[in-house]
């Protein structure tokens, strides 16, 4: 169907993120603060004045497209993990991936305005959610009087700290996993596994930048199995 | 030219809001928090299911478009009007509608879910800066824990009482304004003069719902000449 106010929007950048599988991307933007991604424009917005000014702010706005995602029909009911994947709730009530447009939000820190030779400027940001790769429609500052309701009603997305497991890893692993380990471990704590696995003899897979992690989860403790 | 990853997005609803001009628009969300709208949802995405659970969550995230704005070109660097108009700042600095791809993003907050008789179930929604009939491309709920910081650095937005105006009203004149009084005088008091504008001899006209108001203002202090 044609209709008279679609609008054309095009990626202004890119993000790297170590996070090359939607496996393992942590729920919301902050949860796991280690993690870091590198904002690269495209050619056409790569102008270091498009960023005057940013480092005044400490958080920034991403939105961005949910690039991996196909649908072909409008559905109105998800079922959001955090509820245990077996309860439905209005698509506009989540934050779900399946949505008519497929546009994603996350507020990032940002750690740094570099230049580089090849890429232009780049912002440095951590704590993103985003898959390696995704496209940015747009970048907007944080600002704290307007954005930040910390008494804001949050449903059934109230405590992010609801289902956190304990991760068992030893010395040795963890000395694998070098400077990633805090937030791989981190990453793993927040339950990467779909909602409503709960077989202590699965081994999951989680990939994180070059590393490849093997873990099970037993009774809300998840261990580490081997690290790559 | 042509992007590869270029992504039509369409409203899935419209917003019904006091605002028929850009004029008098306060410049955040939230500042003049008796501003209020209904989001009518286009009759496509018109299914009560999509908004189950919504009213589990005291504010949500508005993703727009600034329909009135035409950019032909992109251009890096903007006047942001809280910088008085003179200072350029780079686009992604600020939250300017001159941007590559022209979205808006807004947090409201959610007052009800009220079925109509002729525009389904529609929203009412408070804390609006938005155009009246603006088109909505997504709704996600405000989830606390991931969105507010208000610790987060604001750069030049820091303080949203900075330039606010003493507004000076009759009685009479108040009562000419009726329900609307309030919010009226609190729009007013955000000064919705277009940067470096500073003549007390000038009569400024702004729109609000049906009601027209003229007002000037000299010396930090707007005063209210009429109201229709």
């Amino acid at each position: 169907m044609v209709h008279s106010e679609t609008y054309e929007i095009e990626p202004i950048a890119h993000i790297r993120t170590p996070f090359p599988e939607k496996f393992g991307i942590p729920r919301q933007s902050g949860l796991v603060a280690e993690a870091k991604g590198t904002i690269v424009f495209e050619p056409k917005y790569r102008d270091p004045d498009a960023l005057r000014c940013i480092e005044t702010f400490s958080h920034l706005w991403l939105i961005w497209g949910f690039s991996e995602v196909e649908q072909d029909e409008f559905s109105p009911l998800v079922r959001p993990p955090r509820l245990g994947g077996n309860e439905k709730c209005g698509v506009f009530a989540t934050r779900s991936p399946f949505r008519p447009n497929e546009l994603g939000l996350s507020v990032v820190k940002l750690d740094g305005v570099e230049k580089t030779k090849g890429k232009g400027t780049v912002l440095e940001v951590s704590g993103v959610d985003l898959l390696d790769k995704t496209p940015i429609y747009d970048i907007k500052p944080y600002i704290p009087y307007a954005d930040a309701h910390p008494d804001a009603r949050g449903g059934f997305a109230s405590d992010p700290d609801e289902g956190v497991l304990t991760v068992d890893c030893d010395d040795a692993l963890r000395e694998r996993l070098g400077d990633d380990a805090t937030a791989v471990l981190a990453a793993l704590a927040r339950d990467p596994r779909p909602a409503y696995h709960d077989n202590p003899e699965r081994v999951y897979e989680m990939r994180y930048g070059a590393r490849t992690v093997r873990f099970s989860v037993d009774d809300g403790v998840l261990t580490v199995r081997s690290a790559e």
